[in-house]
């Protein structure tokens, strides 16, 4: 059965998928703002009739005590892979409004663009998701792949109760690997495909010099200040280019691949945009590109640090503690514990003598994640971005880890390709965030093919991790 | 006119002494905690009677809108100095209560030492004050010096109103002089005089490196991050001894004298025990003394630092600001403004490129302060305590400014002598607080010698300086 009459379909359809996109973009489902409860639970009730009219069983909220998910699924396709299609249908809250050209609840088209709150995050690849999944059903009767929809309520809140949903649903989310509508191209021009995201592991270092905080008068000059040492701890982590000056951390690094080298260089990136963008001071570790750094390399940042007096006007005490939580984006290669007593070790042999250092809140964290070229995800993009684009797809990788695929891995063992179309350039989670409307024939074209080719695979290809549920319900 | 009479009437009434002691330290004058107030009102009352038995003129209290002063004049010695003496009837809270041998406003007598609430802190010194003018007029129904008794009821919250009583009262308190009961003995051994405080300046450092916070995946080894260059500014201001590491700021320090050396020297210090009871780490300028480190040298701390998520938990940013409250511990010689601006250039020149360095709060405080050696408070002490003592007095300086010695000598332009009889381990602001018993001889017999010795100087020679009032009430 050839995909083609599925994408005909749809590019026919493409006025219909608009004024569905309209729709959804005219619901105000802001998850963080009590006051949108009502544009919430009316977004819910337009996913729960779009689900059913388009012929998918099951249909119905998943309920993790916080705004619930939207399920769907299509199951019988035996023998093919389950693939969980994850989109979400909240949206930042629209503030500052004064900002906005056009109302953010209102769609408007301007210029090849489509503007709404949530038209680029990410009601509009979840649009062409769910239509590509109708097309296959009202074409063919069936999809090339078993589908489970779910359309998450709380993306754009830190998906307070997602555990919550996969712990009392965890045998109905069972597959063999998730696609996501959500985290999109990298570049225009450029086909890319994400295959992996940095780690995290994390401490917070407490430095003590004294019993109790010390009057500057009675005792400055003549004692340690456990800011000072805190300070001259910290400034030993990077050296003056910014580099990681730790080598017990760094030597477990995976040196970058030729395909590494490549892949970086040929994504389109402007380095001094990027910088100037957020009006910051480029640094880092030399030898190396600003993407390399942000996706191969390590970074270790201080999230924060305090300690002493700090309120309004000034307090004369020398501080008997002082406090920093540290953070350390981990590359490929490099294990969570393993880098986090590098960092210890560095720190405590940083620390002058006599100066008390303890660790808190150590590690929970998880290493870099991977998609390996030959994986049925990956495999099934190339192809399909090969195809559509007349180009070698490149490969990319995020700098951070993106907090829904990390749970999914880690509770139900799934790889997740992420399939989005939106673009960088949209203004998400700001005024007049838009989609660009060449994004959706692009995406009504790639994502047929796309199921189609994971289609090909037998479930079993996937290899999906363990999971922490029974496979019960899983379509076999 | 011989002082010796009204030493011997003093010693004669040394238990009476002790009996209007105890009444005192039984009122329970805590200022800070408002369920005290009837004990402050109590307290007011106890004095106020005290003063006028005493045969104080213009006996009342001083109200700036807080706790008053009690107030109480003797001027009826035309051409002899106007002297203020400084006490305070206010106490710490007595909490916590528990680790109280005996009950705080229950004065105990134990191995010679008197157990109670502010015995040290400064009642038991204001007693030997009010006891010796009492004495003069009783004895020779005059005083040695025209004298001004102001007991503040605030200085354990800050002395909040003081300014605001001195506004009021301005012309009420001109005089050539101050002696404080509060502000005591150095050593029980050695005869010290103090004879000057370090001064203070401060300024407020502000660090940006960014337009915004940043997330630490997207932007992690490729951007500056506030929290590392504010600590890689901090860790340049002192050297690895913990010395003050920008020259332009030393260069202005006077070097210190044989004196210095031979003063400092003279007092019994244990530096090993200074440094233990707080569970410190001995740190700072090399080739001094800690005691030189404290009260002849500078010393620049930071007293408070922060930027970034403080809270519970992580959070993964890198933060676009950083702030650090310092302030310097001035040494003789040195001018504030150049001092503050020695560190502005220093942190200017330290901070890497790019980075955004500003002050705010910059200044406010003053220069150290110094009694000559031969200012008529200096010699008056040194003629007693050679007297009493048999020793030679030993000048010490102080590491803090005594805000209260400073707001008068702003204000007033008074020159302070601080003359309390209490030592340095009798526990202050902490549960059984003691006076040694020992010492309330040695100030019934030293104050009324110290009086007399003033009484010797015409009222010009203490040359006071500027005061913000006319001097139409002093007496002349």
């Amino acid at each position: 059965m050839s995909v083609q009459p599925v994408i005909d379909h749809l590019l026919a359809r493409h006025a219909a998928v608009l004024d569905r996109l309209y729709a959804f973009l005219r619901l105000p489902s802001v998850s963080t703002d009590p006051a949108y409860a009502q544009g919430m639970q009316d977004t819910r009730r337009f996913l729960l009739a779009w689900l059913n009219e388009i012929g998918l069983s099951d249909v119905k909220l998943l309920d993790g005590g916080g705004q619930p998910a939207v399920y769907g699924a299509w199951l019988d396709a035996p023998g093919a892979p389950t693939i969980i299609i994850y989109g979400h249908y909240d949206v930042q809250p629209p503030d500052p409004l004064a900002l906005w050209k056009t109302p953010p609840f209102e769609p408007t088209t301007r210029d090849g663009r489509l503007y709404a709150r949530g038209a680029s995050d990410v009601k509009g690849s979840t649009t062409i998701a769910i239509e590509t999944v109708a097309a296959f059903l009202a074409v063919n009767g069936r999809c090339p792949v078993n589908i489970k929809l779910f359309i998450e309520g709380e993306e754009e809140t830190g998906s307070p109760s997602l555990h919550a949903i996969i712990e009392r649903y965890g045998p109905l989310l069972q597959a063999d690997a998730m696609i996501s509508a959500d985290g999109g191209r990298a570049s225009p021009t450029v086909p890319t495909i994400n295959v992996g995201a940095r780690g995290l592991t994390k401490l917070e270092l407490v430095v003590r010099t004294a019993e109790k905080e010390l009057h500057s008068g009675r005792y400055g000059g003549s004692v340690r200040n456990a800011l000072h040492e805190l300070a001259a701890i910290i400034a030993t982590l990077h050296d003056a280019d910014g580099a990681i000056a730790i080598p017990a951390l760094m030597d477990a690094v995976r040196p970058l691949s030729e395909r590494d080298r490549h892949d970086t260089a040929a994504l389109p990136f402007d380095e001094a945009a990027f910088v100037a963008d957020i009006g910051g001071i480029a640094a880092g570790e030399p030898g190396y590109s600003i993407r390399e750094r942000l996706t191969l390399r390590p970074a270790i940042d201080v999230n924060g640090m305090w300690g002493g007096y700090t309120g309004s006007g000034s307090k004369t005490v020398i501080p008997d503690e002082a406090r920093a939580k540290i953070t350390i984006r981990l590359a490929p290669g490099q294990d969570p514990n393993q880098a986090a007593q590098a960092l210890q070790a560095h720190i405590l042999a940083a620390a002058r003598p006599g100066v008390a250092v303890s660790f808190e809140a150590i590690g929970g964290g998880s290493p870099a994640s991977t998609l390996a070229a030959d994986h049925p995800l990956v495999q099934a993009a190339t192809r399909v971005l090969r195809t559509s684009s007349g180009q070698e797809p490149v490969h990319v990788r995020l700098g951070a880890t993106v907090p829904i695929t990390a749970i999914f891995k880690e509770t139900l063992g799934l790889d997740t390709l992420m399939f989005g179309f939106n673009l960088p350039d949209e203004d998400v989670h700001a005024p007049n965030e838009f989609f660009h409307l060449a994004s959706i024939p692009l995406g009504l074209q790639a994502w047929p093919m796309l199921l189609e080719e994971l289609g090909r695979f037998p479930a079993t290809a996937f290899c999906a991790g363990q999971s922490r549920f029974d496979r019960a319900s899983k379509a076999t």
